[in-house]
Formats: C-alpha cells, structure tokens, sequence
C-alpha cells in the first residue's frame, strides 16, 4: 500500500529517483565503487558537480551570468553567510516578516549588523503577506529579504515582488516549484530538502552585480567568493547529497517545470477546494490571496477532531500531516515530488471525515 | 573484480554498509519511505540521532560528560566556529603547524582573533611533528590546537600530546582508527568522510568544563550551544549522512576498535615494510617516528615511474593513489574500512613494480 508523504522537509522524492539511486548505490557507472565512497576530485563526481550547477540555471530560467554555490548548513545557515558578506557599519539588511523563518533571518542578521523590519504581518498572525506598497526600506538598506513560501503559514507570494532595492529571496520551501520571474531577484537560496532533494545542501544562486558588491571581511569558509571561486568545490562538499539533487533536477527537466507547476495547482486546488467546500468544517489559515501551492495550513473548526483526524489519516498511510510544534492544527506539504494521487487521496479522506464527524 | 579504494576523502565504506543502505533505501525499517523522505523530527530518525550521539562516546571511549555535536561543513567549518567560540579580545588560540590543514585551521583562527604559531615542522617539509617540548604557548592561549594525523605530508601523533593547555584536535583523518587517551583533550572534530561515513556531516565532542568557557558572541546558527542544547537538530540535519554514519559505527562497534585498529596496523605494515625494504626504490616522505597508519605518502625514487606506477595501479583496480595536488608523488590512504586484502594487493603491486623497473 502507498505511503502519502506529506512531510514539510525533509520530504517525498521521486520513486524514479529513489530506485535510480538503488540501481546504482554499489558500483556508480562502472567505476566500481558506489557514489558514496567517490572523491570529490574524481572525474566522476566533477561531473555531477557541475552539471548541477547547469541544470539549476535551466531548472530556474536563471541568467548565465549568476553564480551558482552548493553550500552546507541549510537556510538558516544563508541567515548568517547572507549579512556576513553583505552589511557594513553603513548599510543596513531590511526584512519582510511573513513568518518564523523570516524572523529567524531578521533575527540573525541583528547579531551581525544593522537589521530593519520593513513590514510584518505579524499583526496577522502571518495569515497573508504585506502589501508592497506599504515595505517601509531604508535608503542605505544592502538588500530587503523575504521568504518566497511559509511552511508554518501556508502564504506563498504569488509572484516576486518588485522593488527598487536589491531583493534576496529564501525559496527554500517553493523553489522549482513554478515559472516565475527572477529578474528582480538579486540572490536567491534554498535548503534542497524540500522540492530539489534530500537534506544536507543548499542551493545559492546570486546576480554578478550583487556578488561584485559582497565583501570579503567574513571568515574565509563563510565567504560566497570562497565557494564559488573553487566551485563549490573549495572544500569536501556533500557529495551524496549533491548527487541525489542532480538526479531530482534531471526529473524535473525531463517532465518540464511548467508541468511541475500544473501538477503542484491541482494538488494544491484538491485540498483548498475541500476546505472552501466544507461550510466552515475546516478553515484555512491564510487568507485566499496569500495561499501557498505548497504547505496548506489548517484547521478543523472543531479543534478536538484534529487528534482523530491524524489517527484516520495514519490509517490511510498518511504521514506527516500534523502542524508545526510552534502552531498546532494541520498541514499537508505538497512539494514537487509528491503524486497527485496523494493529494487526492487526503482531500477524499478530508471529505469522508466531514460526512461523518460534520 | 574488487576495487581497490584508496581515496583520501570522501573513501571507502565498508561493504555491510553499503548493502544494508541499498536493502532498506526504499521502505526504511516499514515506515513505506525512504531514510531520504524521513524527517528529521520522526521518531525514527530521532532515534537515528540519539543513537549515533550514543555510539560515538562509547567508540571513541569518550567520558558521557562530553558534548556531541553532529553539524555541517567539515572540518574547514570548525577552523571557523572553534575561533568564534572561544576567542575573546584577551586571549588566544595557539597552532601546531604539522601540515596544509593545520596551516588553514591557523589562517582562518587569525582573521577572527588572536592566533599563534606555537610549533612547526614547516621546515622539515612536514615530514616530523614538532617536538612537544618545544611548543611556545602563550599565557593566555584559550587552546592549543593541533591536527591528529596529517593526509597530505603522511604523518601521525603517535598518542595526543599533554599539554597543560587545552587541547583541540582535528581528528578528520584518524577519528576512531584506534584506542587513544582522550583525557588530554578538551574537543576533537572530525569530518565524517574519511573513517566515519559519507561526506556531508561532521562530528565534534567537547569535554564540559571547555564547553562552558565558550562564549555566545557568534552568530546563532555558528555557535555550539545552539546545536548541543538542541541535540544536533536545531535546523535540519544532513539526516542521510547521518544515517549512514550509524550503520559504519556500528560495524566498529561489532567487530570493536582493537581488532579495527590491530587492522589498521596490518595495513600500514604491509606498505611500510615494502617501502622499508625497497631499498630506496620507494621513499616514504614522514620520518619513521611520525609515521602515519592512515595515510602513506611516498615516492619513486625515479619520479618519472610515478605516472607509470598509477597506470599499472588502474589496471589492478586500484583507485585513489595519486598525491594530494599540492605535493604529488604517491598516496595510499588505508582508512578503516580498507580491506587488509587491499593493502596486500599494493604492497604486492609495489613489489613487482620494483622488479620489472628496479
């Protein structure tokens, strides 16, 4: 019986790349060893290395000219390197607060220099996004951060907001999710283990003119220059997981992102269109406009009815559906690699669960 | 046909492992997903974790007073973080210089405090290890930092200094290679890629009383009460490396780290010997008394057979034993998971290298 995989990350992989990975686990391509236990000086792994770093450019619809790095220690990492590079005793890094990972970035930077919160939703309780209009960015502010999708929120910007200030954007949760433009996007970085692969390597990807204005002031391991002057391969990268993230790009290539994208509506509009159907039976978290297409946040009106409502799901193979600690309720991530079928099969339990306990 | 691994990093696993990760890739213990799609917050990597917490105090015979922590970035993440966490505007970390890492480790601690060279062998071409007598540690030394076996030059601390210091070890390359006295030292780090697992995840202990003199000026995500009071899962971990470091202690822990080291030996003495009783066909680059069991640097009297001497090696399945870039010449790295068969093979190899070209 199928296992649904509604893990908020690390999360579902594609079948495809999973019994690749099998297939070849002992001895990769003929070299007579298994990827694991490779060098990352072998001619083998150069290749996986740089491959990845030409298929996130295609994969993204990203300029030739963007530095691409595939670093270690996952988003919250990117909050330290980010300002590390960036601010000085002058400047400043302004942060939209749409959630816990936006105030975890905001937060770090404030330990390293001057950090400004240009908008919050907090008010909210995070249940939509600040109006652009109102961003308030400082004239000498370095960059003004967001966070493109909110796993604990389920908000996800539509699309990149323009702005006049350099705009770095934490895609970790809908990377590759969708086409959209990045032109407005100075940098960009994510934690592959959601929608590009398993745990252990982040995704960096910044324009020329924003890389040439970094500088060099950091320790030399926590510096952008340092991992993308030797391609990411200034010191011992993750191998296995770089690999695993190539095998996750050559799916999304071969089905095409626009494909990817479509697939990600109609799960997203499976479950969304139960909750908007259910008279109240179960209630969203974000409002319309702010729906993220990849963490659907909600409760049933009847609180007492989510504990139930996770033991059925675990009945039906349903993992991960539980909240996040800091929030409660329920949450259905529908990353890249989890099968329409899946968010089929919740929605029909969603309903099934409202006939009888509605 | 075997392959023979000797890579210096990321290297040879043992073959249990590897089979057990293939067996169990796509339903990990009847969960239905894979370790890959675990998240890091399920019981069962949770236990994953805790487990491998558990093994290194009991492998590396560690007092339970010591802190694990298992973070990202290798061990030229720890050149960064040991500084940030300790150094302050009065004190200092002192460096042994005994080779390339140690030399960066030094580099990175000095753009971020105070940093002194309290011994070096530079000019011995690092073929020794600086007499322990002769080290000059300053008053105010915070630690004293050295490298336990050094790849690229071959050699090895025979046992951990005493130093009325506190002592820091980058043990990357010999890490639970042999029973040792730790009670000398205050933390020891070690990029799993080399006796330990996969790349990806890198292991630190630190001993209590070191611990708490640690200072909290870092940037979050970079300090070590961040992770040790969060059990290594503040963000998310490189769960799948952390996985496969598991399973590998796990065979150390069942076959035991006397017959592991005693192995150990076997191998380095069968490659010693051959060198030793070459007759200065083959030249080992360490001294004898510094000489490493890990990593075996040597060269061709006649330098211009080395090139020869790595194709006949391919023809035998024998990978992995050129020189590190920065010094060419020969290298065999005989990590724990390394076969004896193996080492028998190059030592054979050698010998009739020397009787068709002596």
């Amino acid at each position: 019986m199928t296992t649904h995989n509604f893990n908020a990350g690390p999360s579902v992989l594609p079948s495809e790349v999973l019994l690749r990975i099998q297939s070849e686990l002992l001895n990769y391509h003929g070299t007579g060893i298994s990827i694991l236990e490779s060098s990352h000086r072998s001619k083998e792994y150069e290749l996986i290395n740089q491959r990845v770093i030409e298929r996130l450019k295609r994969v993204l619809s990203l300029p030739d000219t963007y530095k691409i790095g595939l670093l270690q220690g996952g988003a919250s990492h990117q909050f330290a390197m980010l300002p590390l590079n960036t601010l000085t005793t002058s400047n400043c890094g302004a942060y939209v607060l749409t959630g816990v990972w936006a105030e975890k970035a905001y937060e770090e930077a404030s330990r390293i220099g001057a950090a400004h919160v240009a908008a919050s939703s907090k008010v909210h309780r995070y249940n939509q996004l600040p109006a652009i209009s109102e961003w308030q960015i400082p004239a000498n502010a370095a960059y003004v951060h967001i966070t493109s999708n909110n796993t604990i929120y389920g908000t996800q910007w539509p699309e990149l907001p323009r702005t006049e200030h350099a705009l770095v954007v934490d895609m970790s949760s809908d990377i590759a999710s969708r086409r959209i433009s990045y032109a407005n996007a100075k940098m960009i970085y994510a934690g592959a283990q959601k929608n590009l692969g398993p745990a252990g390597v982040t995704v960096v990807a910044i324009a020329e003119d924003f890389y040439q204005q970094m500088h060099d002031e950091a320790p030399q391991i926590l510096r952008y220059s340092t991992h993308i002057n030797n391609q990411s391969l200034f010191n011992t990268p993750p191998t296995f997981s770089v690999y695993v993230l190539d095998l996750v790009l050559e799916w999304i290539e071969t089905q095409g992102i626009d494909t990817i994208a479509q697939n990600n509506l109609l799960k997203s509009s499976a479950i969304y269109s139960t909750i908007d159907a259910s008279g109240g039976f179960y209630r969203g978290h974000s409002t319309h406009e702010a729906r993220s297409h990849m963490n659907i946040t909600f409760r049933i009106a009847d609180e007492s009815l989510e504990p139930l409502f996770l033991q059925e799901a675990q009945h039906h193979n349903m993992i991960g559906l539980a909240g996040h600690r800091s929030v409660g309720g329920l949450r259905a991530s529908l990353y890249n690699a989890l099968p329409y079928a899946s968010a089929k099969a919740l929605a029909d339990l969603m309903r099934e669960f409202q006939r009888k306990h509605g």
